[in-house]
């Protein structure tokens, strides 16, 4: 079985590694699951070089910053809770300033001015997790949201572009030009119909539970100037497109953004999980975001492993380079079987492509499982490949013949 | 150094526990280790076996179901979430009904009537969590909830009592019937003035954060038996009290409850996070409710363990046994030092005593450490104890030696 879901993407680097076990065999990994420490009170003395060797090595480009979570929602919702607290400094010009006797006392029974009424904008079609307040940034699917209270936040439109990119780069940029002007829109309707700031934007770089949209560098660069412009913060959610698959360690990487996004949560496939950002948005006072594991060494040593596998085995440029193979098959296949494979997409072999109807998508699924192949679904009716980093041609190879084969079978 | 903190009460069984290396060095747990599933979707063949030594072996009596989470605050909002969704099914007569098009639709904009007005009640003082909704929840320190928006919910009066318990029964009848009848009318309220419906009542069975306070068995039935004549859920939350250390694996056990509660969270010590609910509340569709990782093999396996070494070391009784002792030691502490050991509380060795002011606290804390003991803050000026389960006569006799120095030193 070629499996190419690998648990949403989350496996990396196949089932038992030979240098993954050693790690889990070592005597620093045993001392680290026999006794597990609260790390934001407790770290253990290596602590430093662990999160280092795990998260600082590979931290975004120009991001000096990195705080622990323990899962993508709570990496998410870590990273809102930090920008709005920094977005109260930035609202008092940039110094913190003690709370108000009035501030204190009002939060406690969760009102204003204590409990502010902030706001934090997503795409429509987005995916920031399930937890309570990250389902309100979702946008993906009502039925992981339906029953659940939401904050009354804003969500602007995604642009939706037409596959292949080179073909329709006029259309999508129009796209581009309207999902930023409703951005704008939103941000200040919001402020003057319902008295809520927005303080922040998070975005996928590609939509991936929502379908796999692609977001332009362009679109973007829109955003983070526009953000800048307003001066809210900017978040973007590698929960699901970090760690190389895109072939580059992040996804965003390939924005060529003019300065860092503020925020970038990390999670699955990182093994460990969490959120990068930077000197302005540190803390002045302890204990005021707060989770009494904050973070796990054990999962910590395995993704300083898995770096320097992904280092040492040239993994990225690997992805970058199977993936354009990939797409070069997929394409054949959507010349073959329109109804079966359309608009193939993606970035390295992180890629999908999209089936006429579900009911046929899931047919399609269950035929690549009897040739052989795990494939995961995504948005109304795509499906994605999430293969480890070392999938090879010889697998695209593999997976593409499946995939002719299971079309046949149903066109 | 005799840690009596141990990183907020995780520790149950003490650094480097032979037979938690044992479990640590299996080949089992190295396959864990290396390899992580998502396990909602790709759960291991000896998942279930896992599932019943970790959890279901040391279930709450009469709860027959487990919701695996990642932490404390996401046991809570989990919980949370699913009782959301399982009140829904109540308003509809007790059976599960497709959502409308207009709700799937509102909800994706995060409005009613797919997003509900619906609210969850916590008590004053209470602790649940500190990601965005479970900090909706929680009431302890202002610190942790400003500048963060929350959802107006209510809190209720907590009942406050005088301690020793048994020298002021009256008076303290008198605090619980208070707050019972104020939980009822806040209720009422929120219903009345601001159209939201109470669906829950979280609570946790002795606050922690909230500067550990008891809540007796007849209020606890108080509370059981006004969420069931409202037909409301309640949840106990023992992220930090459970395993042990009150004296009983669940300290929600000695409430002896006339029908268990609907949801029990766990977290901290237990060393897996989740709650535990019943059949009434499962979901009846897939994906309501999920998380990639959705628990952790490797933890669970450390879970079993630890359960194993509970019932073959007697634990729990060893925790009642020395808790009384210790509590007469603290009770000789108080004559002699009136305002450095002021209303020893607890159970088992879940302890705690009040210091005069915050700042005479934090000097008693340091003062501990110079003659060898580690403990830590809770409250606004209280210091709690949460040793691990090895806590012995000898350990309490130490402990309250340097206790006895530390106040000679600064009365």
């Amino acid at each position: 079985m070629l499996d190419v879901f690998c648990s949403i993407g989350t496996n990396g680097v196949g089932y038992n590694h030979p240098k993954m076990l050693e790690v889990a065999e070592s005597e620093r990994m045993q001392r680290a699951i026999a006794t597990r420490t609260g790390l934001g009170i407790n770290p253990s003395t290596d602590q430093h070089k662990i999160n280092q060797e795990a998260f600082m090595s590979v931290a975004p480009p120009n991001m000096d910053r990195v705080t622990a979570a323990m899962c993508g929602s709570c990496a998410v919702e870590g990273a809102v809770k930090v920008a709005m607290m920094a977005y109260r400094v930035r609202q008092d010009g940039g110094v913190f300033v003690e709370p108000t006797p009035e501030e204190l006392c009002s939060c406690l029974d969760n009102q204003a001015p204590g409990s502010p009424n902030l706001s934090v904008l997503s795409l429509k079609q987005g995916f920031h997790g399930r937890l309570c307040t990250s389902l309100s940034l979702s946008r993906s699917k009502a039925l992981h949201k339906v029953d659940v209270p939401a904050f009354d936040w804003p969500a602007s439109q995604n642009p939706l572009y037409k596959y292949p990119l080179s073909e329709n780069v006029e259309y999508n940029r129009e796209q581009d030009r309207v999902a930023l002007a409703d951005m704008r829109a939103k941000i200040e309707q919001w402020r003057v119909e319902k008295g809520s700031e927005v303080c922040a934007v998070i975005m996928e770089p590609i939509q991936s539970e929502g379908g796999e949209n692609l977001h332009s560098p362009e679109f973007a660069q829109g955003v983070r100037e526009l953000t800048k412009e307003l001066g809210i913060f900017f978040i973007v959610d590698e929960v699901q497109t970090g760690v190389c698959s895109t072939g580059t360690f992040w996804a965003h990487e390939q924005w060529n953004l003019s300065s860092p996004p503020d925020f970038v949560t990390f999670a699955k496939r990182m093994l460990s999980c969490g959120f990068y950002h930077n000197h302005e948005t540190k803390s002045e006072q302890p204990y005021r975001h707060f989770n009494t594991f904050f973070g796990d060494s054990m999962r910590a040593l395995l993704t300083a492993q898995q770096n320097k596998i992904i280092k040492e085995d040239n993994l990225a440029a690997m992805a970058a380079e199977v993936g354009d193979y990939l797409q070069d098959g997929l394409r054949e296949m959507e010349l073959k079987y329109p109804k079966l494979v359309r608009d193939p997409r993606g970035l390295g072999t992180y890629r999908s492509f999209t089936v006429d109807s579900a009911p046929l998508r899931d047919a399609l699924g269950l035929k690549l499982k009897s040739y052989g192949v795990n494939q995961g679904p995504c948005g109304d009716h795509s499906l994605r490949l999430r293969p480890t980093l070392y999938f090879e041609k010889s697998h695209a190879d593999f997976y593409l013949d499946a995939l002719d084969k299971a079309c046949k079978d149903l066109a």
